[in-house]
């Protein structure tokens, strides 16, 4: 039991590092950009919270162990804004290879469970997963909001564009969240 | 559904201030102090992974949920470092208060359920609630023994003291970890 042990916490504290990964999305307050382990905290309290947003057949516990592990990767990959120019293959590339290295921290039973988790989450074709992308999309805008832009701002994103990147998923994920957000996205883009 | 959601997005964007309650611990690299919503993230993914540390009748995601609600209270209350001088009553009085205000913001049903799970961990009677407490106090040590000592330089905490509010504690909900642990400890606080 002492090896596994000794894997299981290099694993966490390996994860420490998350606490330095900066997104490009701010605090609500806008003192200062979030960090993606505190995001991580975040987007589980929204799908806990908004569950009921989800289809009867979603699980959110497994909901939820996606979110916690799903921004593990950008330890290594770093965080690639939205709406930032980012090469897909390029980043799908360095993300695989920062999974391989970080769930490999684990045991070889944890590294698989993990891993499957994490592929699941992102390639996002399960309730479980398509639920979690959208909880996952919806943080930002609300944050935005709240902050006068944020990251919209930063990135000169037009409503078109945040339609593409974020109303497509979470229409497809959580579609009566969508339905709550659209006016009030639609009333900032107007008027700015 | 529309007034359910809104006070379920104000709930969550409330929740957003957890983000700038420091905590007396300090990130692995010791680069600066630790924030309780990040800290909550972490302790969520230790519980995780160190899920075979608690007994057969522990349901991790109940424990997961715990946790991930466990510090919101210190948005108004704020966060008492274990190694500090604190009033107990007082501090118990603050937190419910905090308690009522930030739960309030949630549907009815909402509010009940969480506030429960809350409780139950604070009052650590459970088997999810004592795991929860054990994995909660297991996270800053490790992080100290990576960062030099951290919080227990700054309190100038004594092997007796870290024994008593945090041995006690480890070895209720996981003895495991703590068999883990103290040799590494014993070795730290020899050595300082």
């Amino acid at each position: 039991m002492t090896a596994r042990l000794d894997r299981q916490i290099a694993f966490l504290s390996e994860a420490d590092r998350l606490k330095s990964v900066l997104r490009a999305s701010r605090l609500h307050d806008a003192s200062r950009f979030e960090n993606s382990a505190e995001h991580s905290w975040h987007v589980m309290l929204y799908a806990l919270v908004l569950a009921d947003q989800a289809g009867p057949e979603v699980h959110i516990d497994r909901v939820l162990k996606m979110l916690l592990l799903h921004d593990l990767v950008e330890i290594d990959a770093g965080d690639n804004p939205i709406h930032g120019a980012v090469d897909h293959a390029a980043m799908a590339e360095a993300e695989a290879a920062a999974a391989d290295r970080i769930f490999g921290l684990l045991p070889p039973d944890q590294e698989a469970a993990f891993r499957a988790l994490w592929e699941e989450f992102e390639t996002a074709q399960t309730p479980d997963a398509i639920f979690a992308k959208s909880i996952d999309r919806v943080q930002t805008p609300i944050g935005n909001l709240e902050n006068g832009g944020g990251s919209w701002i930063d990135y000169s994103v037009s409503f078109t564009q945040l339609d593409a990147r974020v109303g497509v998923p979470i229409r497809r994920g959580a579609p009566g969240l969508w339905d709550w957000l659209l006016p009030k996205l639609e009333s900032f883009f107007t008027k700015s």
